[in-house]
């Protein structure tokens, strides 16, 4: 018998009347045989009003405070959906992360999972019991609850699935699947019925938000299959697994984009060692994530450095490095804001050539400058002006036709 | 050092800015030297709040899930008094049942606490941390939650108070302490400084709501001094101790009374034994509490029976006992609704007599019939209608002289 364990987020879980609908999809998977591991988020919104609540009493919440409030939304949603499956006839019980046995480490509000002590839940399993677990939750050592940061429901899923050796992971969320690109932008957007991990990982770190970045390194790391598809249609989702022959004959999967960008210039930094090395580490004892560096060779000893980040960390970087500006023996700190990336990801970049020079002349023919340029193997990351974007992205996706083909006849679930 | 487990209730807490009150009030107490932990309530309406949720999902929701989603309430105000704490630079941290080692039975919504693991907390007391506890909570030896029932919070406050061998056990509410009677119907009603455990157990049982009686059982059992007060001032509260040499000075205490009642008569019942039996047995099969018992001797081997009941009962009693009224062999089964349970209590009735008569004469005096009556060495009850409730209470209140003496001066904390 098969074993799946499902995540529904949020807005799956957004109000009674969709848990009760999940409770109906729940009930319709079980009819079929299959075992069922339940894992939810909190109910929309709810997160929102109680970081609102604790940021009204104190500018500063304690972060270990702030886990015991926020791991309240996800043990609503779990009795509710409970007693919703059990109301259809149902053999159901909700469990904390607790009762589940994740234990993580200490660092509140973003813990890492470093256990799954998973015997309660084998045993739900085994007396015919359908587990409703809270997502984002565990406890440390000290038998405190954590939360596991942003996405954190997903993570919860991937965990329990390594640790039941389940066949599938499936999260059901609000949209139908993971898409060439943002349908919103390009309506010929096409859903992907197939991704290898590295695209996904690429693709959740470049901005496309369906699927938390560790959740797939979680999944990818213990060979987790994971099906992303919507818990309000039954069309049959995105699958995430082991790179395959049939995924390599696509050259692009996906492109994705990020407006939350800023190029911070340093002009006339000497060039001599241990100048970037000093930029750097006070950027990184401010907790800026330091995306592109690009460094020209100058004249006279001098050269210019330029790097991307967030654009909300942005006045705060160039605040840093002001301060530090006669130290270093900089010229100039230029910031320029309203900057986007661009980026194409694809596992066939690896085995064929000129992606890049296809991205460059297709970009050009529209005029749009490339300001920096980052690779990896299976990705080419541009950075433009933002009113580009929509532009770059349209122009990308039809050049490497990826809306272009039929979509494929699927069965429903 | 002395230590005070604080408890705050439902409307002490009722919204951020209560909370906040609530938080320095703990400040200006920590000031004089006292250690303390408190132990908080849901805010108001958050129970309701879940309940509702619940019930729209299923009529009979399950009592394990019930309690998982109940504890929430409970978790959501500790951690935010804690960051309340926190905010005014006091060392404050959150606790679950659970964390505070509170150990139940596995009656889901009815608890028992077995056993409190205090070590946790007697670590954080050591450290100069101020525990805040959620109230009403606890798990059972499975590791699930469990609740405690109604006022919960109050005996969780208790119990703590007994594991910690606290001096004093201070129940915040949004009343000034237990009074001679209710002051919406005797404006000259006084609050009561310090009455026995025997007499409010009797006060709360028989509707004076300030206190629930489990908790008043717990502190008499463990002689525990509770101090009822209000948290919206500082006046001086009641202090609820062990019966001493100034209390039985005092011929009555209080007054109560209890309008949800109904009685329930059957006439001509065969007098021959195992009859009061079976009806007894079927009302307590249906869960129908049965206060008071009164059997008339008849004539020719049938007499009359009545009991008082909860009216919210007593129309299910009726059914009970209709359908079994040939079984029985009883003429008819007669139900009064719309009367009431008025009582004196005092532990001064032990020493002295001519109570009940002044009762009877006093009433009588006001054309006030009596019903049915019952007694206990330091309470008389009487059953009148219903109508006569708030003139029955007056002027009894009026005979015993409660309202007459000067309230004396108290200094406020």
């Amino acid at each position: 018998m098969s074993l799946i364990v499902q995540k529904y987020g949020g807005t799956s879980v957004g109000d009674l009347e969709r848990i009760q609908n999940v409770a109906k999809r729940i009930a319709k998977c079980v009819q079929t045989g299959t075992s069922l591991v339940i894992v939810v988020s909190a109910m929309t919104g709810e997160t929102d009003h109680l970081t609102q609540m604790a940021e009204k009493i104190t500018a500063k919440p304690n972060q270990r405070e702030m886990d015991m409030l926020l791991s309240t939304g996800e043990r609503v949603s779990i009795a509710l959906l409970a007693m919703a499956l059990q109301e259809l006839g149902l053999s159901a019980q909700s469990f904390t992360g607790r009762q589940v046995g994740i234990l993580t480490d200490s660092t509140h509000a973003q813990a890492r999972i470093q256990e799954i002590q998973a015997d309660r839940l084998e045993k739900a399993l085994k007396e015919g019991i359908i587990p409703v677990v809270a997502g984002f939750q565990g406890i440390n050592r000290q038998s405190d609850v954590t939360t596991l940061g942003r996405g954190g429901s997903d993570t919860t899923a991937v965990a329990l699935a390594t640790a039941l050796k389940a066949d599938l992971c499936e999260i059901y969320t609000d949209v139908d699947g993971v898409y060439t690109t943002d349908p919103n932008i390009v309506p010929e957007a096409r859903r992907i019925h197939k991704i290898s991990y590295e695209e996904m990982l690429e693709m959740a770190s470049l901005g496309a938000k369906v699927l938390q970045t560790r959740s797939v390194e979680f999944a990818m790391k213990y060979h987790v299959p994971i099906c992303v598809r919507s818990s309000f249609n039954d069309l049959g989702g995105t699958l995430v697994t082991t790179e395959d022959s049939e995924m390599e004959q696509e050259l692009v999967s996906g492109i994705t984009y990020d407006k939350n960008q800023a190029k911070v210039t340093l002009v006339g930094v000497p060039d001599r060692p241990g100048i970037a090395a000093m930029i750097f580490e006070a950027i990184a004892k401010e907790n800026v994530n330091v995306d592109m560096i690009i460094q020209n060779v100058g004249q006279a000893g001098l050269t210019d450095l330029s790097f991307t980040i967030p654009n909300t960390d942005a006045r705060r970087a160039k605040e840093i490095l002001m301060a530090l500006i006669e130290k270093l023996g900089v010229a100039e700190v230029a910031l320029t804001e309203h900057i986007s990336k661009v980026s194409i990801i694809g596992v066939g970049m690896r085995s064929h050539t000129g992606v890049a020079a296809k991205i460059f002349s297709s970009l050009a023919a529209e005029g749009i400058n490339i300001m920096m340029i980052s690779t990896s193997e299976i990705k080419v990351s541009c950075v433009i002006e933002s009113k580009y974007t929509e532009l770059a992205v349209r122009t990308l996706h039809e050049a490497f036709e990826l809306g272009d083909k039929q979509e494929p006849q699927e069965e429903s679930i």
